[in-house]
């Protein structure tokens, strides 16, 4: 069924949003048979997006859960939870992102599945780590980009704490759960056994923020304050030019004083301030402005042409809709069309990077809820009478 | 040595900035034996960032070096090169973010090290993936937060492009290029081939935001705009109360529903913009507008106080200098302190991730350039003559 670096493992997966998901994605484009648990009202992102062709389906939706099948199950039904237990018996990989205390009271916290599966590896992403006051405590992304730094770091640098505009608390830690999941996987190769892996959203985003900006305090004493001064000035951002945008990345003394020749300004190569790297990145905000202040004067087109011949590293600046439009994007078909079999025509997203040893065969679109409910219990072993009885409770529920 | 999920694994770890050293530190922090290449002008955030005690040495650098080995060569003549390739021998993994012509100019290209290891693991992170125009092309994070659509979303929610103000697309690439390399190691396990892998940054950048914004244009044709609208409201940011900031996440019915009364406006309980979940998704943006209006009334302490209460998910907002004082994160001793040989008393931030099988046994502080040149040569067969040899003709550097 697959090529994929993870083809053969099974996953059994418990999440909803956007972190389990997109850490459950990254393991199905590897090849992994990833089996989505929904609850009877559906992973809550069916709902919460919008943007869709049909109730349920949204573009997030869709994008977050390409390659995975869907199971809906009710765990609050005894029949339900011994369902995911049964899964779990024939699976690689439990993971989840619901609360450790609401996983222990429906029978699926580690103790009990490892005594099921010892080769099971458990990764349960959570909002705050053991062993902290907040433990158990819900999180949503906003929540953790608030306690983390990540808005922090707007304040130092225009004035006003705000979030990035993505699930950024989420999306990374979800891209590590997947990271530590393969970690795991190499040991049980060399090991035979299993283990569990609690991956903390705070915890994993405050070490993003602090690898970046703990700067000075770093040291006891301080040596200087925190901060990465190049990343916290209020002109660190696409740099407007006569009709646009435009980002560049003068870094080197040639690059730095061809810049200054081309604004104009030659006589700032000998400015004490901007003679030398380590003397730019200590003024790195007089040096924004200067380029800002250069940048004004001509177009894009202009300029990129120019930084061209000179070898100074430049972009333009796309908006979101430009990406569809970006030549490098479409020359490695970044974009690509797919049918669905129940929403129409699609656009999916390449997975970026290449493997030598081979890509997962075959793409599945993402899945209706309780798609294969049906076609997930028969693989496993239940009858067709079990599983008649189980829809007709409520306790697994098909497609609908 | 260490007890981590990659004990016993060997890199060779080709990388500068940021990039390469997240990746390698998150293997270095499993267990992996590190070895840092550096050219005789060391890593360029060795003087890139400010904010340290001696030159070369800064926080920033110490951050994201942590667990490694320094070996000093200069590549540009022979026995530099040859001493990477002697290394790769001994090796699992090679990694670089170092041009792909310019390894092939050095000889450490795929070809020419798969030869001498078969069992090697190669990963190239890159600024933009082979087969698109920009292949080849330096980059530098501002370059690919531009065209990737990251500031773009900051346009849309704000009015006008800004950046992360961290190296975000070069900090998430190199966790995803580990996550990678997590992946070959398991399927090495399996298939005792080692393989290569290309980790462009522009790919999983453009990614990473199309997955949570592409929307309505998933769909052929549109079924929407692009961009998620409860990210992109302008609202969606820590919230200013009488006398600091909080941030809420009253998403379900029952939490919104108190919430409305608890800013004393429960005739919002029936208003058809905020009487249901999928209501209150479709006027995000009026929502967060009646958050910033309520919450404006009382301190930031009474609010905390009234929503544990009601139940009504919220968190304080932390500046960069707040997290050192963060109650959960100090319950869970996320910041601690070691004595660095050279750099004297360091704050060092936890490894977030726990892994039941067992991590990392033993730390090592961050290098100085050069500091296991001897030691790792010596390793790998060096005569104390031919070492000598190489330090007197510069093709290695030892500590200094």
């Amino acid at each position: 069924m697959s090529g994929g670096a993870l083809d053969g493992i099974r996953i059994i997966d418990l999440t909803s949003v956007v972190i389990g998901p997109i850490c459950t994605r990254t393991l199905a484009d590897q090849g992994a048979d990833v089996i989505k648990v929904e609850p009877p009202s559906g992973d809550l992102l069916r709902n919460l997006a919008k943007g869709g062709r049909n109730p349920g389906m949204p573009g997030k939706f869709l994008n977050f859960n390409r390659n995975k099948r869907s199971i809906c199950l009710d765990l609050k039904k005894p029949a339900g939870a011994d369902a995911v237990r049964r899964l779990v018996k024939t699976a690689d990989i439990f993971v989840s992102n619901v609360r450790p205390s609401a996983l222990a009271r429906a029978g699926l916290d580690w103790d009990t599945l490892h005594a099921l599966n010892p080769h099971l590896i458990y990764c349960g992403i959570v909002a705050f780590g053991e062993g902290g006051r907040y433990y158990n405590q819900p999180a949503y992304d906003p929540i953790v980009q608030s306690l983390s730094g990540i808005a922090g770091t707007f304040e130092r640098a225009h004035g006003k704490p705000i979030f990035v505009p993505m699930v950024m608390s989420d999306h990374v830690t979800g891209l590590i759960a997947a990271q530590c999941i393969g970690f795991a996987l190499y040991r049980r190769e060399k090991t035979g056994v299993g283990e569990t892996i609690e991956v903390p959203m705070l915890e994993n985003m405050a070490s993003f923020v602090m690898s970046e900006h703990m700067g000075g305090e770093t040291f006891i004493p301080a040596a200087g304050p925190t901060g990465d001064n190049r990343l916290v000035s209020p002109d660190y951002r696409p740099q407007p030019t006569k009709d646009g945008y435009i980002t560049i990345s003068p870094n080197t003394d040639a690059q730095a004083f061809s810049f200054f020749d081309a604004i104009g300004r030659p006589e700032l190569k000998t400015d004490p301030r901007f003679d030398s790297p380590a003397s730019r990145t200590a003024h790195a905000h007089d040096y924004f402005e200067v380029r800002a202040k250069g940048l004004a004067q001509r177009t894009t087109d202009e300029w990129m042409e120019l930084f061209a011949e000179l070898d100074i590293p430049a972009a333009r600046y796309n908006t979101i809709d430009d990406l569809f439009d970006d030549p490098h994007l479409n020359d490695v078909n970044f974009f690509r069309e797919v049918d669905h079999p129940s929403e129409g025509r699609i656009r999916t997203t390449k997975t970026p990077n290449a493997f030598g040893g081979g890509g997962r065969d075959g793409e599945l679109t993402a899945p209706l809820k309780g798609q294969h409910t049906s076609e997930v219990l028969t693989e496993i072993g239940y009858t067709k009478t079990e599983i008649e009885d189980m829809l007709s409770e409520g306790s697994a529920l098909g497609e609908n």
